[in-house]
C-alpha cells in the first residue's frame, strides 16, 4: 500500500544568482528519481540569503531556519551577489549561511574533490598530476576562528584601534568531527591525513592531541599529520598522496577550495554538511556566480549531484543516490557540456538542457 | 683608500640538516662578490634551532638573537629534524625562529615565487600555465595570530578542555606592512591584491578598512580584495592574474607556500623578513630536508639568491646583488641542474659543484 513508500520532508533554498534555475532543474531530477524510485518528497522553498535580505530584511529568517530544522533534508543552491556587497555585516548573505550551519548544528562538512577521466583536461594540472586525484576534505564547520568568542573591535594598551577573532576547539568537538572523519576515511582507501599548525598554535596543539587518542578506536585507518603549508604545497605536488583530510574551520576552508580547483571543474562538485543525528544541508561548493544568472548558462551538475549526496548521506537512499552519480557520468560520455567545462568536439548546451540530459539517463538506465 | 670600501657586518645561521653545506657555499659565494665587487663582509656564524637546542638547550640562544640585531644582516640557512619532533614546544627548532623574527621586528616578509623559463617543466601545472609567473607575497611576520594574546590552554563554560590562540591585528600593524606593499607594488607591475576573508572575520575587516585608506597614498598602484579561499583556488586557477598580495600571517604562511609549489622548484626560492630600519632576515624558504643532510645533493641556489636579496634589499648593493642573480640564470643555461630540479639532458651535479658553478658564472661577467 502507499504507507510503505518513503515520504520525506525537504527544505530548497533556491538564494540568489544562478541559484534558483538550478535550483529547478534538482527538482526535476528529484521528481523524477521519485516516480523512479517510488520515493515521495514533499519539498518547501525557503528564502536565504540576499534574497532573504530584499524580502525581508535579514539574510535568515525565522521561519527558513525553523523549516530548514523541521525537515528531513535540506538542499541549498548559492547565495551572495554584488548588490549586497558594501552592506553591513549582519546585513549580508554569508551571514545567512553562517547562521544556518550554526542554528543546524551541522558541524561536519564534506567536501569531494574527484578528478572525473572525462573533464581531466579541465584541470590547469597536467594529465598525470590530476588523472585519478580522488580527496574527501572533512572540514569542522561550526566552530574555530568563525564563531570563537571574544572577537570584535577595540583598542590596545596603546588606545590604538584594534580587530580581533578568536581560534578555539574543545576537546568534544575535535573528537566528534574526528569520528566522523575516520569513519569516512575507513569507507575510502583507510587514510587519514590531519591538517594543523601544531607548530604555532595551542589550538592546533589540542587538535592534533585529541585526532591521535581518536585513532585508538580506529585501529584500521591510518592517521597521518600534516601542517598547514605544507598541506598547501602537497596537495599542487602530489595530490593522489591524499585520501581523506579532516581539518578545522578556516583550514579547510582554504584546504576544500584548493583541492576543488585542482579538479579544474568546480561546477561538478556537491557538498554535505551533516551531524551525528538531524537534517543535514547539501549544497554545490560554487558559488552564486552572478555574471551568468539567468542566462540558462549555469552549470547545474554540482547541484544534481548535491541531490545526490542528499539522498546517500541525509537519507540513506543510497540506489536513488547512486542512479544520479551514474545518469551524470552517463550525460558526459554522451557529450554534454556547459560553458565552464566545454572542450573541443562536445555539444555546448544550457542549465536546462543538460538537467533534461541527466533525466533521460535516469530514465534510461534502471 | 681601503676607508672607501664598503664594509658591512653579516650573521649566518646555517640551523640544521642542509643548512651547514648550503650556508658553506653561500660564504663562498659572498667571498667571491667580495673580491669581485671589493664590497668587504665581517661574518660570524651564530647557532638556531635544534643546532642550539642540542648545543645550549635552548632555540635562540641570547647571544644569538644580540649578534643578529647588531648586525647590517642576517643569513639564515634552514632549521628543523626529526630528532626535535616530540621535543616540549618551547624547545622545537621553530620557536628560535619565530623569536627571532619577533625579536629582530621584522614584519615584512617578502616571498617571490618565479618560474623560472628553465625549470617551467618542473612545474605540475601545465607549461601554459606557468610560464611567466611571476608573484611576490608581502607576508605579514610578527603579528596575527602566530603571537596574539590571549593564547594557550583552557576549560570552557562545560568544564571541558580547551585550545586557544588569537588574531588580532592594530591599525599600525596593518598600516605598516600595507606601505611595504604598495612601496613593491609600485616597483612591479602596480597591482596590489590584498588577501583577508573580511566576509567572517573581524580582524580582516580591520585589515581590509586600513588597505584601502592606505591605498590613497599610492594612487599610481591598483588595489584589489580577494577572500583567502578564493585566493587559494585563483592561484591554481590563473597565477599570471597576480602581481603582488599582500595578507597576514597565516593565510601568508599558507598562500606563499602554495605559490611557491606552482613554481615547481621551491629549492630556487629565496625570501626576505625586512623592517623599515635595522638588519633584515635572509632565508630560502624550502626547508632543512634532513633525509639529504650531508650527502652534498642539496641544492643551494635558493639560498644563493637569499644572498642576492641581502645584498639587494638589505644593503643596497644592488649590483652585487644582480651579478648574483645573472650567475644563477647563467648557470641552469649552462644546463647544470642539481637532483631536484634535473630533466632529462641536463647534467646533474651536487651541492658544492653547482655553487662552484654560479662563481665561476660571476667571475666570468663583469
Ligand atoms: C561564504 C563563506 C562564509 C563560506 C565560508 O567561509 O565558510 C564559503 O566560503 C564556504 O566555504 O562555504
Ligand atoms: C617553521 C614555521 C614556524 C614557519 C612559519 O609558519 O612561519 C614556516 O612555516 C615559514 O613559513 O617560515
Amino acid at each position: 500500500g502507499s504507507s510503505s513508500r518513503p515520504k520525506y520532508r525537504l527544505t530548497i533554498l533556491p538564494g540568489d544568482g544562478i541559484g534558483p534555475e538550478i535550483s529547478k532543474v534538482a527538482l526535476d531530477v528529484l521528481c523524477c528519481i521519485s516516480s523512479e524510485e517510488g520515493i515521495d518528497f514533499e519539498v518547501q522553498e525557503k528564502l536565504l540569503g540576499g534574497a532573504a535580505i530584499d524580502a525581508l530584511g535579514t539574510p535568515l529568517p525565522d521561519d527558513t531556519l525553523e523549516a530548514c530544522k523541521d525537515s528531513d533534508a535540506v538542499l541549498l543552491a548559492a547565495i551572495g551577489g554584488y548588490q549586497w556587497d558594501n552592506n553591513e555585516p549582519h546585513l549580508r548573505p554569508e551571514r545567512g549561511l553562517l547562521g544556518l550551519r550554526a542554528g543546524m548544528g551541522v558541524f561536519a562538512n564534506l567536501r569531494p574533490a574527484v578528478v572525473l577521466p572525462q573533464l581531466v583536461d579541465s584541470s590547469t594540472l597536467k594529465r598525470e598530476v590530476a588523472e585519478g586525484v580522488d580527496i574527501m576534505v572533512v572540514r569542522e564547520l561550526t566552530g574555530g576562528i568563525y564563531f570563537g568568542q571574544p572577537k570584535g573591535f577595540g583598542k590596545n594598551s596603546n588606545g590604538e584601534q584594534i580587530g580581533f577573532n578568536t581560534e578555539v576547539y574543545s576537546v568534544s568537538e575535535i573528537d566528534r568531527i574526528a569520528r566522523v572523519a575516520f569513519e569516512i576515511a575507513r569507507k575510502r582507501r583507510g587514510q587519514l591525513c590531519s591538517v594543523d599548525k601544531a607548530n604555532v598554535l595551542e589550538a592546533s596543539q589540542l587538535w592534533r592531541q585529541t585526532m591521535t587518542i581518536v585513532a585508538k578506536d580506529f585501529p584500521d585507518v591510518e592517521l597521518t599529520h600534516m601542517l598547514v603549508d605544507n598541506a598547501a604545497m602537497q596537495l599542487i605536488r602530489n595530490p593522489k598522496q591524499f585520501d581523506t583530510i579532516v581539518t578545522n574551520n578556516i583550514f579547510g576552508d582554504i584546504l576544500s577550495d584548493e583541492a576543488s580547483m585542482l579538479t579544474g571543474s568546480i561546477g561538478m562538485l556537491p557538498s554535505a554538511c551533516v551531524k551525528n543525528s538531524g537534517p543535514g544541508l547539501f549544497e554545490p561548493i560554487h558559488g552564486s556566480a552572478p555574471d551568468i544568472a539567468g542566462q540558462d548558462k549555469a552549470n547545474p551538475l554540482a547541484m544534481i549531484l548535491s541531490v545526490a549526496m542528499l539522498l546517500k548521506y541525509g537519507l540513506g537512499e543510497v540506489k536513488a543516490a547512486e542512479r544520479i552519480e551514474k545518469a551524470v557520468i552517463q550525460t558526459l560520455d554522451n557529450g554534454f557540456r556547459t560553458g565552464d567545462i566545454m572542450s573541443a568536439g562536445k555539444k555546448l548546451v544550457g542549465c536546462t538542457a543538460i538537467g533534461q540530459e541527466v533525466i533521460r539517463a535516469i530514465q534510461a538506465n534502471h
